[in-house]
């Protein structure tokens, strides 16, 4: 009896977390994986070791779940959103090859195990195949206004994009070039594939103006969330689960949200440690050791944690403006696991 | 009296030969002038520098005269005329990155300039700013179906031309691969931008689809007659007015339609003559000396020249099929232009 009553919940099935995002995300899986065969050859063999096996999917999800939430069906959006993404790695493809890059979601980049050549054609492969993707899935469709709009709201966030990453670079080693000019290279180089996605979702499914605007604010706010967030990760987690390090960003010199903030909350000797340990000037040890003592006592992590929460609210405080649909709350969803991830 | 009828001619302007293409070609520089200001800072300078001066504009002028061939102001194509340019030279600043070339159009090229990761920017820029601008040429006009169809072409073609550059690779250094291989290659690689700027311009101004079949078989063989020309132009003109050389495709291993007619007409002795002077195994005047004794000995470079010849007239016979206008004239002295010419 005993035995029967122990039996019986091993007959069910393991009760495990199911992400609500995850149908929408096997959907997009199955279609990514569709449209990069195994047997590719040449160019589609690059395209397909650049996009698979896919990343967090993060802005095809956004995508579809926007056009959802303004009335879409899932089903219906995929090679569009599929899009967006070829759009973001072409330009991660490119990233590697301007930071020379060796590793990316822990196995070699493109240009690692292609060369230079073949990953700046990959990449602009990608690029161009974002707007063919949307293109393409206008095919039977009558409303030839609305794919065009999600071309050029595409297109725009592409050479914000390419902005964004001009900018970074002018920021290099500046840690007091200032949170407003952080703000406005977050929103150009995170910001803009975000606001694509969202804004491309409702304007495909052909979402009222008044909508627009909300899935574009949120965009906006979970851009900064997702960013500062990102920012954060190499300070509250070892190196292997985050991806990244806090050495790696000391040495490329690359302004981070905590460290701006260090420098508006540091006195002036403070501040002159700080530009020292980025400058390049110190061994990476000892650089790295001050910065971390830095960012403990002027309270920066926490600072920099708590901004990254309110922008994820702001973002969700946006979505109340749409009406309330699974598709609003999987957007709220990805909202929340903005800013509570390891990687 | 003879002072006075004598002074007359002299008040007449003087008699020169004004290209009919000429107007066209103004309007086309006056808007690009306008669209890359001299004041232009960050990624906009870095544009400009890679679109001014112009080049011959030859794919703009190509979309602007179907279009008016189709019956379209030759004023409201600009905009998505030049996106076909700005594709085209994303392009090319991305080739110089992968060649390493540091001159171009007889200056610095971008990346000889800015370096690499600014070139590989700003080449994306570039890529992306094509689909913005056929998209924002649809401001205010009803036909966004039309648009629609040219983001289409222009995609296409942009993963066509990148499949020409990997196919050119796969290609290198090999004499024997065969002229239908080479037309493959030549047909992704520079007629798909002929291609997209003829079919895009007969879209734009809403043609039929007979007269979309003429004007995309017309570029097909205007792509042919212009490459095989510029890969003849080295044998028949000094480096200084050809811009390029027989020493640099020979370096390059680049296979030239001269050089794969050759193959074709050479005994076995002369291709294995052919392969080690192309090789690389020789010094570069003495496999310039071999190439350059039997692509005499075969006839070849006649033989290119005649079949350059033909292709400029299946282009123009491909005209035929469309209204007799002003614009179709103009793309008659394309193709004439297109193989008459010493750069």
């Amino acid at each position: 009896m005993s035995a029967g009553r122990g039996a019986a919940p091993a007959m069910l099935p393991p009760r495990v977390e199911v992400s609500p995002l995850e149908p929408t995300l096997r959907l997009l899986r199955a279609e990514l994986e569709r449209r990069c065969p195994e047997d590719a050859v040449g160019l589609d063999a690059l395209e397909r070791s650049a996009m698979l096996p896919p990343g967090k999917l993060l802005r095809p999800l956004l995508f579809t779940e926007s056009a959802a939430a303004a009335g879409m069906r899932r089903e219906d959006t995929l090679t569009a959103a599929l899009g967006i993404e070829s759009l973001h790695v072409g330009s991660l493809v490119h990233d590697d090859v301007i930071d020379s890059d060796t590793l990316r979601r822990g196995r070699p980049t493109v240009v690692a195990r292609h060369g230079t050549p073949n990953a700046i054609v990959t990449g602009d492969a990608l690029i161009i195949g974002a707007f063919r993707a949307v293109a393409a899935c206008a095919d039977g469709m009558p409303a030839g206004e609305r794919h065009l709009a999600v071309v050029r709201t595409l297109a725009d966030a592409g050479v914000d994009l390419c902005r964004g990453q001009v900018m970074e670079d002018e920021l290099r080693g500046e840690p007091g070039s200032g949170l407003e000019r952080y703000l406005t290279m977050v929103s150009l180089k995170t910001g803009a594939l975000f606001r694509a996605a969202c804004l491309g979702g409702a304007q495909l499914a052909g979402a009222p103006p008044a909508a627009q605007e909300a899935f574009t604010r949120f965009a906006e706010h979970l851009g900064r969330a997702f960013q500062m967030t990102d920012d954060l990760l190499p300070h509250i987690s070892d190196a292997e689960t985050s991806g990244k390090s806090v050495l790696s960003d000391i040495a490329n010199r690359r302004p981070t949200f905590p460290v701006l903030l260090c420098w508006r909350e540091a006195d002036e000797h403070e501040r002159g440690q700080l530009s020292a340990a980025l400058g390049g000037s110190l061994p990476a040890e000892a650089a790295l050791e001050t910065v971390r003592g830095l960012l403990a006592s002027t309270g920066a992590l926490e600072a920099a944690r708590a901004e990254a929460l309110a922008e994820a609210s702001c973002a969700k405080a946006a979505l109340l403006d749409l009406p309330g649909t699974a598709a609003r709350d999987a957007l709220s969803t990805v909202a929340d696991l903005s800013v509570n991830r390891d990687r």
